[in-house]
């Protein structure tokens, strides 16, 4: 398995692959859009993408590149996000002129990094900005990472958990070129739009709920050239092997202007040793 | 009117809330929740807040700040979004070395930044970028920022709409006091929880499909603490004034473990001038 991953080495989409297959080969990728190159060119098997995260939400540039793509989920992961304040042994706090790391990170920072009265500057990854700093030994320099990229790029952690926000955590999906699921699948993600029609959302919920399918997401998305229609996604508890998913499916198909299954796949188990600790 | 919003003058709260009304003062504040305060404490009779955008999807953090705080949701408003590259009048392409912007529209405008080949500085407001460049007289800076920012704090626009994506909007609310609509209310937002049962959503969406009432917006937000339980925004078309809205939200307070009425309130109607352009 060679997994392709937007970021550096250390970078969280690179700790997700490890979580969902710790001796993965890993290939990092500047963009999302790169990503899916990768894997249409065969450089990598499977690609990851963040697709949601617990106080972002649903970063709905990777479902545009899904829907383009045409690259089909073949599994899940669920990754804690614990930001970390790095910097070269022997750097303390009050040596600290400046902290880097992507906009993303310091966002999710904010507030702790009120605190630090340091200049701020977003660099084009959290990883790349533990590099920056063991590249050129800049020690009044932090960055605002992963224990990861701590370890891939020889760095102290100052401070830990510095994240604004408790119970931080992403879901990635993994695509493959093939339709493969990465075990026995009983998930399944869905695009679809509805008529623009009273009670027409209702009416595409009912194909799942009289056929006992539970939707465990759920988000409709205005398109933004086309006021007052709208996308929905979805994922079933079912994969469309069953064969009332199947048929489920081919009821909405029936009245959505756009369905689009873009997989199904083995919904993310934790591991026991951490769901023990939960 | 009063509004109080989160940003420097020239933030894009700031023009949304001028957009909505452009006669209101306005009331700077530094965080979303000093929002609340100020409208809480009477300094503002209204507040104003980015909900969703059509790039980056819902803000769960104003989501949860209106559940904390029970002010109610009295109007709202469509601002598209367009960043633009500010700078002293004078400064050329050439003589940039940085720019300095929110980490928000530094990575909405993450494409157009690494075209540039200069060093991103992220700060704690885009129109507070704007204003660093004046005061400081910073002659090879330029700003992610509003034409508003451009105005208030006398740049030049560099380069006009410089965001990645076309069609980024953010839909903002106001909130008050008193759940005293800012005109004829025909929209409502609310907050609730389905029991952890099969089917449990189908029931919640039929206490509004058998009334007839349509949903603008559904979204469902795991939370976090508890694994597969769900929290769910949805904007219903009708006030809560109408019988049948009343009655469709008595009926679904007989199962969901949480209700919460965010507002009722009038949706946006875009300024004639504008939807005839598009």
């Amino acid at each position: 398995m060679r997994i392709a991953y937007q970021g550096e080495r250390g970078a969280y989409s690179e700790a997700a692959a490890l979580r969902f297959n710790a001796s993965a080969d890993l290939l990092p990728r500047e963009t999302f859009e790169a990503v899916f190159v990768a894997v249409e060119q065969g450089a990598a098997t499977h690609g990851i993408l963040p697709i949601e995260n617990t106080i972002g939400g649903t970063i709905h540039e990777n479902y545009d590149l899904l829907l383009q793509h045409e690259l089909p989920i073949v599994g899940e992961v669920k990754q804690p996000v614990v930001h970390n304040l790095l910097a070269l042994a022997g750097t303390t706090h009050d040596m600290l002129r400046r902290v880097y790391s992507h906009p993303q990170g310091l966002r999710q920072c904010e507030r702790f990094l009120r605190t630090l009265n340091v200049e701020i500057v977003a660099t084009y990854d959290t990883a790349g900005s533990a590099k920056m700093i063991q590249d050129g030994q800049l020690r009044d320099t932090g960055a605002i990472a992963s224990e990861r990229a701590a370890e891939v790029f020889d760095l102290s952690i100052l401070e830990a958990g510095v994240q604004d926000f408790a119970g931080n955590t992403t879901r990635f999906v993994l695509i493959g070129r093939e339709a493969t699921p990465l075990g026995p699948a009983d998930k399944t993600t869905i695009v679809f739009t509805v008529p623009n029609t009273a009670g027409a959302l209702f009416k595409a919920l009912s194909v799942f709920a009289l056929r006992d399918i539970d939707l465990t997401k759920l988000e409709s998305r205005p398109i933004p050239e086309r006021p007052f229609e709208y996308l929905f996604y979805a994922d079933l508890s079912a994969t469309r092997e069953d064969l009332p998913c199947a048929r489920a499916l081919m009821h909405l198909a029936e009245f959505a202007p756009l369905l689009r299954t873009l997989g199904s796949y083995p919904r993310w188990q934790e591991p026991e040793s951490e769901s023990a600790d939960s």
